[in-house]
């Protein structure tokens, strides 16, 4: 993704490996600064997705996987099994950060599956280092692919609603919501982005609004309530999204405000997009009932996190000191509200069982 | 209203005037702080409007009424010319306060119409005087005949979602929305209120919540992109808000937000009611397009205020420093979403244009 520091661009990845070192965007600093923090074994990495300098399900996964990279180089040159023994200790360290990271586990498993077939320290260290890269060359892949088949889908002078950030952060680059907005806006598109700051943690205002303003593209960030107004006054004409987990009927779990935005552009006549790699498709969840939804403490909805007037991050309760407050993290958009899915593998419209099923099954 | 003060109950009205001071609870400090202010003249009375101590349609017509009463009781005892150019000049002053309060005028210029009717010096007063406690009793028994209707349409065991604040604060006492809630709960109906946030300016977790913990009605703030959830939970059985400006074919303008609500609402199949005086009712506004929509300062989205840790007043940004907001300030929900307007006169159901000119023509 492209950044602007002291008046110049720059390209950079969420994360990246050089050396032993995993390199990665802070994104607890932002929007207000940007820092490029630097991970010297696995315990950093580990303790870096615990606590949340780096999240996104993609941008985990392939984090994930550099630790285990980073242990393969750095566990002792002795036996076979004392090498297998030390990366398998790093990858319980990486999956006991973020329990339910379902990229972390896959991203991980991947790793240690290679590592079982190895016969000697280096032919293991060699193959989960390739490994990692692999999984971050797919990550990126995928995010390319979405950005591609989604740029057809947008008009030139399309106002775009997005929700949350499924942006370029959550994953190594492109992201899967916003891959198809940078992909119009390179290709001359005159497209104008209408963020929802997404209540409770604003990931919209946060995130998406920083990743809009880096590359230039016209946006506006707006509370949740407004997105319905701009859709009834016709200066929305699609919605993409992304999402944490589609079950095999189409049904998607997605940041809380989702489900409210989908049936909004139904009654509005919007077309509905959720842009995913396969890897969200959970082909063992038959409908949206099958997905747990999380519920957060009360404090995320009870305080605010901004910076004050002199640049420093802080918080700010709005709600009286008694009133309880209640916080589910994500919602269900049942699959009829949804037009298609944005796919690395294409577009796939409804049916949706046996669509999702022809493409991932 | 109750409010709770150090273990005591005690009951408040939002404004009052004893003698010849008009005492108001400052709403500029709540969740955080409970305080009455005191204002000793027509100027002070003035500034209180402007700067939002009071707030909200019919506290604002009340608060200016006493403004003019005020006047009236400290105007110069000589001719009745130097009286009513005394008591004019008053009007003028409060009218200035807040140029889009329609029931401000309303409230003044029925003072006025009094003050030109008068003979003496002795009767203006007198007269004055008892136009504004009139105009008082009138709000208070709007919102209480809007209780005891509204409380017919709740049931025991009932979910109610509410959006903004139209409570006893915006009202002399009851409110609108809240007024029904309160004579529910006081009734002994086993209620939950599911409290939407309200951003941008957080109205509902603020005030809503404030009026619903003084009361000791069972309540959670949620944020406003939860309510959806709620509702296709089966968690909300019904959802009554209040409105600014009510055309004559019943389209609503209210706080940002209340159109998307309204659709879920009718989505989930969940009566959406508007409670509103008379006074609400645009009869000359054909349609909701004729309601001109305010769009306030892109700084109230990007900046969020609250109290920090140490209780004191502040504000945080969310955004990043060069992205631009939007801030429409309300919204115009269709009268299809509409399933009856709560009001003083009864509750009035579809057909709306021949329904509402019955009750109000």
């Amino acid at each position: 993704m492209r950044v602007r520091i002291k008046g110049e661009t720059k390209d950079f990845k969420t994360v990246w490996m050089e050396e032993r070192i995993v390199h990665m965007i802070d994104q607890r600093l932002l929007p207000h600064r940007f820092e490029i923090i630097q991970l010297h074994d696995q315990r950093e990495t580990a303790e870096a997705i615990r606590n949340m300098a780096v999240r996104g399900a993609g941008a985990i996964g392939v984090t994930a996987a550099y630790g285990i990279a980073q242990a393969a180089l750095q566990a002792p040159t002795g036996s076979l099994e004392a090498f297998k023994a030390y990366v398998n200790e790093a990858a319980k360290l990486l999956k006991a950060t973020r329990p339910t990271a379902v990229n972390l586990f896959h991203a991980v498993d991947r790793c240690l599956r290679v590592l079982e077939a190895c016969e000697t320290v280096e032919e293991g260290r060699e193959r989960i280092v390739r490994e990692a890269e692999r999984i971050a060359e797919e990550d990126l892949e995928a995010s390319r692919k979405i950005g591609e088949y989604g740029n057809a889908l947008i008009r030139d002078g399309d106002g775009i609603l997005t929700h949350c950030n499924a942006g370029a952060l959550a994953f190594l680059d492109y992201g899967t919501a916003l891959s198809p907005i940078r992909f119009a806006h390179r290709a001359g598109k005159r497209i104008r982005v209408f963020v929802d700051e997404t209540r409770p943690r604003c990931q919209g205002a946060r995130l998406t609004a920083w990743e809009l303003l880096q590359e230039g593209i016209d946006h506006v960030v707006i509370v949740d309530n407004a997105a319905g107004y701009y859709m009834s006054r016709g200066e929305i004409q699609l919605v993409i999204v992304g999402a944490d987990r589609i079950a095999s009927n189409g049904d998607t779990a997605n940041k809380i405000g989702t489900y409210e935005k989908a049936v909004l552009a139904k009654e509005n006549g919007i077309p509905f997009y959720v842009a995913a790699p396969a890897m969200t498709f959970d082909l063992k969840a038959r409908s949206g009932g099958d997905i747990p939804i999380e519920e957060r403490g009360e404090e995320e909805v009870q305080w605010v996190w901004g910076v004050d007037e002199k640049g420093e991050r802080r918080r700010v309760r709005i709600t009286p000191e008694n009133s309880p407050a209640r916080n589910p993290a994500f919602d269900v958009t049942p699959a009829k509200y949804i037009t298609a899915f944005i796919t690395e593998k294409g577009i796939i419209y409804p049916p949706y069982p046996e669509n999702i099923k022809k493409a991932f099954g």
